[in-house]
């Protein structure tokens, strides 16, 4: 999995940082999370091959985390794109993209779908072979999710030695890979363990902006390998985070503690403050592993 | 008057170009025209004070015009902005920005007044002691203005010397401004061209974006000092604009020399073209006082 911080700063976009994107790199797929203004220039600027992306999830309809997105559909027309695009986001998201699609008689050539999301309990909001989508419902000054990712258990890797030694079909190595014992060449019955092993540990990152302290969402991001955690606020200015339901670096820390999440990332800080390793410190006190991101910021996990 | 392109690329933002905004100083008056998608951040790039805006004129309603918009209203609000903001703009974008703000639960703590642009002939739009604003119909796939940016003759200027000589008492220097003949302390009629100077002359500027070639918009922009026109296309690909609705920089330079313009700015390049010269030198052939726009040059005229 690979998390490219596209932007990562609340409210405004301005001439150094960005709001709220990111991309992530899961299975074969490349997920764009948000999508403020600005963002189709970040991933050229990072590079990052438009075709690919053809799922985007929106936490929520406040204009740092979607103003983007009408432009970049747009482009994607412009660019001539022929795949499919699916769209995950509260309902109202496609009747603005509609309305302006229609004003500028300017329907695009590829397929665009709308999920809506409306739930307010987790589900499973995309699935394949590879990869489930959960929402996390959040909790902010509108209806806002955040998005779990979990690669799915992957198949047993064979160890090709044994498998050789073993004298086994190749008609057989499927099932192998599927967990399963097999007969040999010599009719004897090989025992799955003998000449496989684990498939590599599946992985999980979980994306929570924005949303005021809420231990409700722990259990669905229990034990996730890495946490992305809105911390807006420090606790100096704690006073605000619930008033503009948002969170503090600390009670980021402290949902990543009870999550037990391998690690955390902070992010959408408010504009006001200049130094963003303070947001690190106040975290460490509650917290461990903990990481800053930054637009343009690259984790591999 | 000062001119300071935002950005003047046709289509999506990229790395280094942006989508049409330029800002035109005027009398006290700073206006916003057009306000494609990173308008805010190019405003700020440029240290022109948000506050200043209060009119934002909309040229149509194709993307790369107006997906800056909504970002930039929000912008206003979350810097506590006071001050009215107009938006002189096709019919349909009211509806887009309150769709957003009601779906965000984001009101504007300002007033914001719309004035829908429908009128398919010249009309007055904006206008106060100092300026007058007209829209230039355009000929484009959806109804677009341009717009004419006209300052009104000032008030004479009194030549001090003179006006002393001659022992004129203050109280008439008003009068004398306006044009007016005077007595002076004597009792003698004083006649004004005598005491007082010529005005300023006015100056005029001309946007129009986007438009195919069109005669029409001449008797409009008769004389202006300087005409912005668009230049999606080189002759070479004389056969695109016509359908779709956009001009060359030879048809450009054609609508300048019959409208005796006093300087041709040239804009709205297709991003298919790296050397932008070539948009000069085409336009040269049949107007000489050619300049090419550049994302954050400036005019002062």
């Amino acid at each position: 999995m690979k998390l490219n911080i596209l932007g990562c700063y609340s409210a405004t976009p301005r001439t150094f940082t960005n709001p709220t994107a990111q991309v992530l790199e899961i299975g074969n797929h490349i997920f764009l999370i948000d999508c403020g203004e600005g963002t189709q220039v970040q991933l050229r600027k990072h590079k990052i091959k438009f075709n690919r992306i053809k799922h985007i999830f929106i936490s929520h309809l406040h204009g740092d985390h979607f103003f983007g997105l009408v432009g970049l559909i747009s482009t994607f027309r412009l660019l001539t794109r022929e795949a499919d695009l699916h769209i995950h986001a509260p309902k109202g998201l496609q009747e603005v993209i509609t309305l302006q699609m229609k004003l500028a008689n300017s329907w695009t050539n590829y397929n665009l779908y709308f999920h809506e999301l409306t739930s307010n309990v987790s589900e499973i909001v995309f699935e394949d072979d590879k990869v489930e989508v959960h929402t996390i419902p959040l909790d902010h000054r509108v209806y806002t999710n955040g998005f779990l990712f979990k690669e799915k258990e992957g198949e047993r890797k064979l160890d090709m030695n044994a498998v050789l030694n073993e004298n086994i079909n190749v008609a057989y190595y499927r099932k192998l890979k599927q967990g399963f014992d097999v007969e040999n060449e010599a009719g004897h019955l090989v025992k799955n363990e003998a000449v496989t092993k684990p498939a590599n540990k599946p992985k999980s990152y979980a994306f929570c902006s924005d949303t005021a302290y809420k231990e409700d969402i722990v259990p669905i991001i229990k034990d996730v390998d890495v946490l992305y955690h809105e911390s807006t606020f420090l606790e100096k200015h704690a006073k605000l985070a619930p008033k503009t339901k948002h969170s503090t670096a600390k009670e980021a820390a402290r949902i990543a503690k009870q999550a037990n999440v391998g690690k955390l990332i902070l992010g959408h800080y408010s504009t006001r403050y200049d130094d963003l390793n303070t947001f690190k410190d106040e975290a460490n006190e509650y917290f461990e592993n903990v990481e800053l991101a930054d637009d343009g910021k690259v984790f591999e996990f």
